[in-house]
């Protein structure tokens, strides 16, 4: 009989590793391949920054509360993020769909109204892609096309003991948008003539929704000279994410749980969902913050930007990774992030 | 009540006109944008070659008879054609896949070892992608890369009326070995204990499961110093194809019919399936060879190849696009190409 391994016993990462552990780079222009945010290749000098990205319907997108139009902008966005998080900037995306013929020519319209939006938003020229026929549902693949001077991009694998850990804006809100979208269309399913109540909730909806690719912390960093060691973008939540980081760079961390940026619209909506605003900041996904470690002597700097927080720092790996809680006590950081299989 | 527009009124060209004709360059960089085998950006003098496609179970292939290893051989090989397309060599790819449940981890590695193989033949390499659940069948997108020196890209628009038209190998073979492989697959469905008899058909079994960029006839062009005034590749068949450059280049063309350049066995398979040859040339898609115009200083140049047939010659715009056959009569080309909705 053959042997059926089944693709949930090695989870995403795993698979991943599994799939490509054999793969070698023959060119000499691949600076940097799979297992990172993005991928480089040199331009004499200069560096493509490339990255991809696939979203379906009913895994990653529910189309019952996602407006077409945000979700062509957040296709766009989330690859864009990617570019964020090698310091690159973005110029170019390729853009290809799958639908079934439920969607009609308008549907589509409001679709790509969001990814010009983007476009427009973020200065990218969509220069190619692909249009076709899914059996079920819809489909989408953006491939992201950015470019770094002088072997400026950053890894996730140059942490150092003692650097300081940084996040931009605020964490948790994308998972808590979720959960209120979730809930109101679980009300609706059971009651079509209850109209969902949104209000004073545009924070939390607008994260998951539409999210904002970085590019801003982006420039900031480079305007003042802030070279991070390591950088990745929160998509899996912090947790996850900084173990990526553990361990490409070698390291380990403490973060305090005190310094997690959470907004004031998430705490609220994290006690009406009986959560953890801590573990909605630490496992929550999708929030497409920029998570990043700098040296000690940047610090006064950083403490100037109003959008960065300092959450922790990086320690010697043998002290593993840990969240200090405001009680003083220990808690091994896991990953608990967002698995798509 | 809104407006309802099904996708099939545009078709797919003019879907993707539809849905980019307001599409703007902004970056200085992009030389060639949506509307060719794929785009252009310019890294200082040195171009980048970008091109983008997605395969769909079900629409694109039929696991029933396309090995995993062959399709993922296929996947990467139809991408690289488009960069052959216009004269680049391919340099890197991206991947990414979206599958349902059913497919094991050992399936994976099969559709891997057929992407690998293709990536070690052409001297590409991986470096990067994405992976998640499906909710039905099996999805993959492709991002070839590769680079032109100094403006030496090939688009479809500069064909010129007296230019001779060039097609590489043979042509209709990969439609008959689908005809055969989906014949094949009824007598199987209906008795199964019947085993398909595919000998003596290793041509156009090949062709359909797995193509094979012509980047030697690239190679070839330039060591030759030949430079082909306009190139596409050959998917959705030669006078669909043919009619794209026309349209591009603004030009009209005649093709004979007696120089349409088909394999012996195709012969066979067409007579067969009650055929003509002719027509399979013409309108049969997935062949994945090239398609160029050059100017008649060339001719004798092109003699000296095996791989090239001279199948026509460009006209002025106001005599259309014909075929003329061996009786001379002449037929106007249509575009009964495959269309993916």
């Amino acid at each position: 009989m053959e042997e059926r391994t089944e693709i949930e016993s090695l989870g995403e990462f795993g698979l991943i590793n599994h799939l490509t552990q054999n793969n070698e780079t023959k060119q000499a222009s691949t600076l940097l391949s799979i297992g990172d945010d993005a991928a480089v290749i040199d331009n004499f000098g200069r560096q493509t920054v490339i990255s991809t990205d696939m979203l379906v319907e009913g895994i990653h997108f529910d189309l019952m509360y996602t407006p077409l139009k945000h979700l062509g902008y957040k296709a766009v966005a989330v690859n864009l993020s990617d570019l964020c998080a090698m310091m690159a900037t973005p110029t170019h995306i390729t853009l290809s769909i799958a639908f079934s013929n439920r969607f009609s020519v308008e549907a589509l319209d409001e679709f790509y109204e969001g990814v010009y939006a983007a476009c427009e938003k973020y200065n990218v020229d969509l220069i190619g892609g692909d249009t076709c026929s899914s059996q079920k549902g819809f489909i989408i693949s953006v491939t992201a096309i950015g470019e770094v001077t002088n072997n400026q991009f950053v890894t996730r694998s140059g942490a150092q003991p003692n650097d300081l850990i940084c996040v931009s804006g605020d964490l948790g809100a994308a998972y808590l948008g979720l959960q209120l979208l979730e809930r109101e269309k679980r009300i609706y399913l059971e009651n079509p003539n209850v109209q969902p109540n949104l209000q004073m909730k545009e924070h939390v909806i607008g994260r998951i929704l539409k999210p904002e690719p970085r590019l801003d912390i982006v420039e900031w960093l480079q305007k003042n000279e802030i070279v991070p060691t390591s950088m990745m973008d929160i998509s899996d939540g912090l947790s996850s994410d900084m173990l990526h980081i553990c361990k490409q760079s070698n390291v380990g961390c403490i973060i305090y749980d005190e310094k997690l940026p959470i907004h004031n619209e998430s705490k609220e909506m994290a006690m009406e969902f009986n959560l953890s605003g801590t573990s909605c900041a630490l496992n929550g996904g999708e929030d497409y913050e920029l998570l990043f470690t700098i040296p000690q002597s940047a610090y006064e700097k950083i403490l100037t930007s109003e959008q960065i927080s300092i959450i922790g720092y990086v320690t010697p790996i043998e002290e593993g990774a840990h969240l200090l809680t405001r009680q003083g006590n220990k808690h091994k950081l896991t990953a608990q992030g967002w698995n798509a299989f």
